[in-house]
Order: C-alpha cells, then sequence, then structure tokens
C-alpha cells in the first residue's frame, strides 16, 4: 500500500481511511509516515465527548456536526464507544444515515471498538488525532462513554472535555468515579428540560466550579436538549470561546505540549509491555518460573518479584 | 496495621476487607500475605460476569446470591462496574438493602471503582479474587459491564465466564465488538418474556454454539427473568454442572494453571510499565528528548523509537 503524503495534508478521504486502518493494525509504515507529518499538526481544536451511555451524546455530536459546518469549518469525528450508533454490524444503518446527512468531504466519522487486549488503545487514538490534525481538519471530536481507565487516559488527547450529564440519573456520581468530572472544562446538562436540571447546575456550581483553580479557566456548563437541537448552537460557542481564551492565555500551548509528552509516553508503554513480555517469554529462566506459577510450585507474587528484580539488575547493569 | 493470616483463612470479614482495602492501595504488605496464603487457593468457583448496562447484571447476581445460599455455599462478589447500584456515593441505599438482604457472613459484596491511571485494574482484581479464594468462599462472582479491554482481562481470572443478554436489545453486537463473545462459556437471555428471546437463542445455537471448537465444552444457554427470579435456579444449575463438567475433563485445571500465569503476567506488566516510567523520566537523556517533543523539535514517533531503541540496547547488554 503506497500512502502519498501530500493525500493526507488534502484530507483525501481514501487516503485518511487507509490510514487509520494502518493505525489500527500497528503498520510500521503509518508511523513512518506520521512522524514525517508531524510539522503540519497543532492547530485542530480536539474536543473529548464523554458521558454514560443514555446520556445522548451521539445525537449531540450529530447536531455539533450540523452547527460546526454552518460556520464553514470541517470536522472529524473519532467514536471509541461500543455502545455508539455508528459502530458497525448491525446497527450500521444508522452510521449510513449519518454519512448521508453529511454527505461531504468536510465531514469525517469513523468508529473505533475498544476491542483487543493490545493496551494500545490510546496510542492509536493519540496517531489517529494527529492524523486528522495534519490532514487540516478545524475540529475534530472524540466521543468515549465515560468509563474505564483508557477513556480518561484518551481524554487527555483533547484540548477540551466536554461531559455530557442528565438530570436525575445519577450520572455525576459515576463520572466521578471514573475520575472523568475532574478532567471537564464543559459540563453539558443534556435532557435540560427535565426535572433537575436546574439542581444539578446549582450543585455543579456549589462544588466543582466554586472550588476551581488552576491556570486553565474555570469549567462553563451548556444546557442542551439534543434532540431538538436546542442550545447546541450556544454549546458549540461555550467551545469556541473557551478555546480561544486557553489560546490566548497561553494554556492552549502548554496543553497541546502536554499531549505531545502524554502521547510519546503511551507509544514507550505499548512498546516496552510488548518488549518485556517478549523478552520474558524468551528468558528459559522466566518461563520455567512461569510454568512453576502454572503447576502451582511456586506463587504470582514471589515469581513476578524474582522476574522484575532479575530484570532490572540487567537493565542496571548498564 | 496487622493482618492476621488465620483471620483470612477464617474468613472474618473485617480482615478481608482491610485486606482488599490494601489491596486497592497496592500496599506491599498485603501482597506478602497473598503470597504466603497462595498454597490455600484454587478451590473457589470463579464466575464472571458480564452484560451491557440495563442487561439486568446486578438483579441477577442478587438473585444468584439467593440461590447460592439455599445450596447453603457461600459466595463473594467484586463488582467493577461503576453503574453498578452496589458501588458507593448517593446510590449506596442499594447497597445496603442489599447487604442487609444477606445478613450473614456467608456473604461478602464489595464494589470497586475502574477509577484511576495506574492500569493495575486486573492486577489488582487478580489479587482480591485470590484473597478470597483462601478465605475458602464457595463461589466468587465478578460483575462487570461489558466494554472495554480491561473487562476482557478480567474476565481470564474467572473459570466460567456468563454473557448476560436481552432480546432486542443489540447487546449481542457490542459483546461481539468488546471480544466477550468468544470467551462466554454460558450465555444468559434475561428478561427472556420479551420478544425477540426465541430469535436470540436461534441466532445463538445456529452461529457461536453449533459451531464451537476446543477441549472446553461447548457453551451453554440459560434463559431468566432476573426481576422474579424465574430461571435462575436452572441458571445456577447449568453453572455447576459445567464446573463440574470442566473439572472432570481437567479443563477446570488447565483454565486455574492459566489464570495463575495470567496473574503474575499482569503483575509484571504493571511493574515494569512503572518501572520503565520511572528510568525514562530519571534519564537526562530522555527526559530531555521528551522536552524536545514537547517544544515540537522532535516528533512522538522517531523520539519513542530512540527511547525505546537505547533500552532494549541497555537491557541486550547483558
Amino acid at each position: 500500500m503506497n500512502i502519498e503524503v501530500n493525500k493526507i495534508l488534502e484530507a483525501d478521504v481514501r487516503t485518511i481511511s487507509r490510514m487509520i486502518s494502518m493505525i489500527e493494525q500497528l503498520d510500521e509504515q503509518a508511523f513512518r509516515i506520521l512522524s514525517t507529518i508531524d510539522n503540519h499538526t497543532g492547530n485542530a481544536i480536539t474536543l473529548g465527548i464523554t458521558g454514560s451511555p443514555g446520556a445522548g451524546k451521539s445525537t449531540l455530536v450529530n447536531q455539533l456536526i450540523n452547527e460546526i459546518r454552518k460556520l464553514n469549518m470541517t470536522v472529524a469525528v473519532l467514536a471509541v464507544d461500543p455502545s455508539s450508533p455508528y459502530s458497525g454490524g448491525a446497527i450500521l444503518g444508522d452510521r449510513i444515515r449519518m454519512a448521508d446527512q453529511h454527505n461531504d468531504e468536510s465531514v469525517y466519522i469513523r468508529s473505533l471498538s475498544s476491542r483487543g487486549e493490545s493496551g494500545g488503545i490510546p496510542m492509536i487514538l493519540g496517531s489517529m488525532i494527529r492524523l486528522l490534525d495534519a490532514a487540516n481538519f478545524d475540529v475534530i471530536m472524540i466521543e468515549t462513554v465515560g468509563v474505564g481507565q483508557t477513556e480518561v487516559k484518551i481524554m487527555n488527547f483533547a484540548d477540551l472535555v466536554a461531559v455530557i450529564l442528565t438530570p436525575e440519573s445519577g450520572d455525576s456520581i459515576q463520572m466521578i468515579k471514573a475520575g472523568l468530572m475532574e478532567i471537564a472544562d464543559l459540563y453539558v446538562i443534556n435532557k435540560a428540560d427535565r426535572p433537575g436540571a436546574d439542581r444539578l447546575i446549582a450543585d455543579l456550581n456549589a462544588t466543582i466550579i466554586s472550588q476551581h483553580k488552576g491556570p486553565a479557566p474555570a469549567p462553563r456548563i451548556a444546557k442542551t436538549q439534543a434532540t431538538s437541537g436546542k442550545g447546541v448552537p450556544e454549546m458549540l460557542q461555550e467551545i469556541l470561546t473557551y478555546h480561544d481564551h486557553m489560546k490566548s492565555t497561553g494554556n492552549l500551548a502548554e496543553r497541546k505540549g502536554t499531549q505531545r509528552s502524554n502521547e510519546t509516553y503511551e507509544i514507550i508503554n505499548y512498546l516496552s509491555l510488548n518488549y518485556i513480555s517478549e523478552f520474558v517469554n524468551n528468558t528459559p529462566e522466566f518461563t520455567q518460573i512461569l510454568d512453576e506459577v502454572k503447576t502451582r510450585s511456586a506463587d504470582p507474587y514471589t515469581s513476578s518479584n524474582i522476574i522484575m528484580n532479575k530484570l532490572k539488575e540487567i537493565i542496571e547493569k548498564e
């Protein structure tokens, strides 16, 4: 497969899709190409959208796409939510409908399953964002279901994180538990016509927002009704204003820098886990210990410590 | 904090709870204790219960507890589902109600958030299962929401995995995407009174079950209505029969062995990730490269490869 770098920079859909697949398959060529186009990155607004299943994330994303297009900006969506209606299989119908609706080259939508045991999802996603950034998309949205460690890591690649909450759902507790509340820049109260919306806003103001510290601006709150689209233009405005503000204070440059080092760490983590498991499997002394664990003549705790200490010894012999 | 090993083996609730917290905090003493009680493990039936939010997992787990108690067996539940009603915060009410209902020493329930960026959840959970196993619980249930890589890894610690599906929900597609369908030993069709249940069973039979290969027995199907408890005794019977069958064929011993090596790998992964990130951060040559990535004078891909190659060089200098 030959990828033309120019086609990436021109946002050619077929080239982008092929690159995304190559990144998913951890194709080395893709990473070499990413390294050459790195100097074209850093301009996109990267927006993380997270919230429980049922909070209305996908509907909201769909409405946001419309609003972003009205401003003549281009937009890409990466959905890492297995329950997302964009995701494959029998629910493909929705995806096609959605693609039809935005039937132009200015909207790119891709869903990714978080399947697989590689532990490489954050790395893979970081690379995809960088690709779409180089392809000059104005806004890149990353949609995840708000649970789990992987999601929190993914949100480290966003300039801005919007957490979608609904009144009376207990969502906020789940988000707090998942560690996502702390990283929110914007709270979106969706289904804001339901009872409890004002209470939720008052709670957020009294707790998180009034206690805000740190260099970034205090988180903002937006109210939406995704199904009708009500409040979505204002939500987008909040996002753009917040982003501009971050830009003017230098906070954005700082975040973009951190995203770059986070991404580097994720690649190192991924490569080193693979390397160490290979190293362990190819060292007869270690595989023997693992066999002893299996047959119960050694325990997992002592054995993993023995292996790690030997590994460290080797590393530090330097 | 002084932990008496005897109290663990006697399943003293306060000691177990304290040990669980220590494991959560990665307290080294806990892991030393686990290593000494390893010879008391290997007897519990470990059962993974997974399914989408809304599939009725918690209700089903609750009913299963009742049925297990009727057989005079003891049972522990570890819930790693942030949307689980056992989980803390404002929804604590349910948890108390549930604990009340099983107000004896024969039922132990603990919920764990998957919060945190440590990447250590599978390791932590493996250790908790081993603890409860040493404490002589007959059945240990691990409940997770069926999405994400962490969940699949956690299921590697179960003798038997039950995937909860509901008719007409599209759940099955999500489960396939998450890679959970392949590891199921038992499909539980919950809300089996709803239309589509028979169709779902026919689909499962036509695809996964008829194509089953390998040393383990073919997956089984159970129908339940968790809210009324209908079908739950039969579900438990399926589980126990399946487990007995695995035992008699030697397949169980094989799985328990694999669980032990999986757990060892998870500990090694965790320790090595921590060690390598520390090593990178304490090596001026590496932190300089990371700074260059941050300030855009180097790219993440080339840089992580440089760092990894140097790490490998150091390791292989041996």
